[in-house]
């Protein structure tokens, strides 16, 4: 026994000694793959496995990009500077292969399966699976006449919604970012536990959660091959214009009655919010200001800004989506919130949109929230800070959500 | 025009040329991936970009394993000769590196996230998204007292569940392979769509299907460390069993409860099925004959063999779970249906393991169905015909299941 004790304060030594002591895998590892893993000062370590290559780098898009090292045994290993919290893709390049680690969980982003690391943020568990009741999230197909396909989409519905048959629950349309998919929001978002977790505490109301697929194409419309077309070109500006078009058609006139046919709803705008991230954020903008007979809360999380102003030119709130908020005063009594965020580590273009948006709809006297993210970048923690806070508000009388913005 | 004209002759003629003519991108690439493409004979090409590595090798789990050739652009291309119909799962080794083809969607298989390459069947749409009414599949969180820990499991419930409040249903709870995960019986094996298409043509009763996580280990329970011990060593083989007794009990005592208090369930053993793949099949028969009392249809599919029998030894049917097949009349009156598979193509070792144990039941008299997949290997294509031909045979009238195997 005291020979075990020996070897444990030995052990524990050893690691102080080589400062990364407390490595542990990552939770968004498969299985029980050991690697990669973050130590409590939130450093990464990747260890990849490619013995006859002849240069190994790791590609973290929000964060390093880096030649790996080769060891002995032929694997070859990184370790981050401390990262911020949060889920943080990254790609392994074997020479010249853009590849996905296989040790981690696949998770769909920049149109491809990837891989990403989970790091922890201290005190943080909003986002994490509590001993609370969770709702489900389902699996849908529905038939648009729009597109001319059955499309997929992803629901939420809360805990005990199918044992209370009478009650009726309000919707919030959430939307993934450019190169990510439906699947985006639970599976790297969390969404379904930041949900669960705030109903639990009595801080959001039970709402069904609905999460589309962004990309659309209407029935028969062919799309330029993208393939040596700048985004900017004239082919591929009018295709994005055209997918924006079609995606508004299929909420409108075939996502949004599926779903208040299928759920028990409450089917009207005083119940039904819409919000996204990224390009979900410009889609949200697009549709909800196009439709405010359908929506009455309005949230872009790191997106939104250039629905309105492209380039350096400000928001022109008395014109604007046919002059939706020319009025701000009766623009504040119809959608009862507008709010946008934006991580104080994302890209300056990015945060100067946001920023300039926010500005805009000071000057003009509209009632709006503004949210930073402190020291996240363009990723998902700051989607998932986004949700926590938007969602609380949503639904609310007006006096709580008052409070709520006081509160900030 | 005529020159459009022209030239489409000409590209045609060129194609039939080559031969290759009517390649297209498989249904299982990744959004507008255009590889891999697999053309009218089964064959597939891949194409994988990696422009500094030495070597590039394409990797079949049951199929080619071969070099893959350099083109000048930096691209890795290889064709394989003709394939059986169905998903096939593939890797990608670059310089020693394996990994997944980023033009695939992401599959969980062989304890990874890996890409797979679907070849159509002629003329079979049992397994495709039909125009008819569709399922959810429904993602939820149960709390077992057995494992100590939240387990996440998927229910596909059949259409008009959430309309037709007053009817209850049976289930049959489905299980993945080693190396799989709960996901694999609707992303890979498109369960769903087999159980939608069945029961909209009327030949399957509506039903609930259950699909759990097949690992489990019991609360506070360690498990040895794998690497370096190889299977068969003595404290793998405990681990192994120690697995499936936390399964089973997870099962019965924390699963089995969570779906007949959560759906509309028949909760009875009349109501109640049991399958498997592979060792989904092993932990099938174990669950399920040691507990008759919960289940009484019971499917095998490319497993479950050895869970009787070990190395050269004959099942004994006499004394083979505590004796529940000794009295064969007494036991096909109490199991309704006892249904093994395997397909002709599988690995000579899987295939003797269920001839084996067909052979031994025949001499014993106990009544079972035997199928045998043509022409499909270890591969989902063998167990979504072990679905469809194993799920319209539960549930019904015992004139209906006699009338479904003499169809056979």
């Amino acid at each position: 026994m005291r020979g075990n004790i020996t070897v444990a304060l030995v052990a524990t030594a050893f690691c102080l000694a080589q400062g990364p002591g407390d490595f542990k895998p990552a939770t968004s590892n498969v299985l029980t793959a050991q690697y990669p893993r973050v130590d409590s000062n939130s450093r990464v370590e990747i260890r990849f496995k490619a013995p006859d290559a002849g240069k190994v780098r790791v590609n973290f898009w929000s964060g390093p990009k880096a030649d790996m090292e080769k060891q002995a045994d032929g694997f070859w290993t990184f370790t981050t500077p401390p990262m911020a919290p949060g889920l943080h893709y990254y790609t392994v390049i074997v020479d010249g292969a853009e590849v996905s680690d296989p040790g981690s969980t696949a998770y769909f982003g920049g149109s491809k399966w990837a891989s990403a690391v989970e790091v922890p943020e201290a005190g943080a568990t909003y986002y994490l699976p509590q001993n609370v009741p969770h709702g489900q999230v389902r699996e849908l197909w529905y038939d648009s006449k729009v597109t001319g396909t059955w499309r997929h989409v992803l629901v939420y519905t809360p805990p005990a919604y199918d044992t209370r048959l009478k009650e009726r629950y309000p919707a919030l349309y959430l939307q993934h970012g450019g190169g990510e998919d439906e699947s985006g929001w639970t599976r790297q978002g969390k969404a379904n536990f930041i949900l669960d977790n705030l109903i639990a505490a009595g801080k959001a109301r039970p709402m069904i959660v609905v999460m589309a697929n962004g990309y659309a194409r209407r029935a028969g419309q062919s799309v330029p091959d993208p393939r040596g077309r700048p985004l900017g070109s004239p082919e591929m500006r009018k295709a994005m214009q055209d997918m924006m078009g079609a995606f508004e058609d299929d909420v409108i006139q075939a996502l949004i009655p599926f779903i208040d046919s299928t759920f028990r709803t409450m089917p009207d705008r005083e119940h039904r919010a819409m919000a996204g991230l990224s390009m979900g954020g410009m889609q949200t903008f697009h549709v909800a200001f196009n439709h405010l007979d359908r929506f009455s809360y309005i949230g872009g999380f790191s997106g939104a800004a250039n629905v309105f102003a492209t380039g350096d030119e400000k928001l022109d709130t008395k014109t604007a989506f046919n002059g939706a908020m020319s009025d701000p005063v009766a623009f504040s009594k119809r959608v009862h919130l507008l709010w946008i965020g934006v991580g104080t580590n994302e890209p300056e273009r990015m945060k100067q949109g946001i920023e300039k948006l926010h500005s805009s709809l000071d000057e003009a006297k509209i009632q709006h929230v503004f949210s930073q993210s402190p020291g996240t970048d363009h990723e998902w923690q700051t989607w998932r800070r986004n949700l926590q806070d938007f969602a609380p508000r949503l639904f609310q009388p007006e006096a709580q959500r008052s409070a709520a913005a006081r509160a900030k």
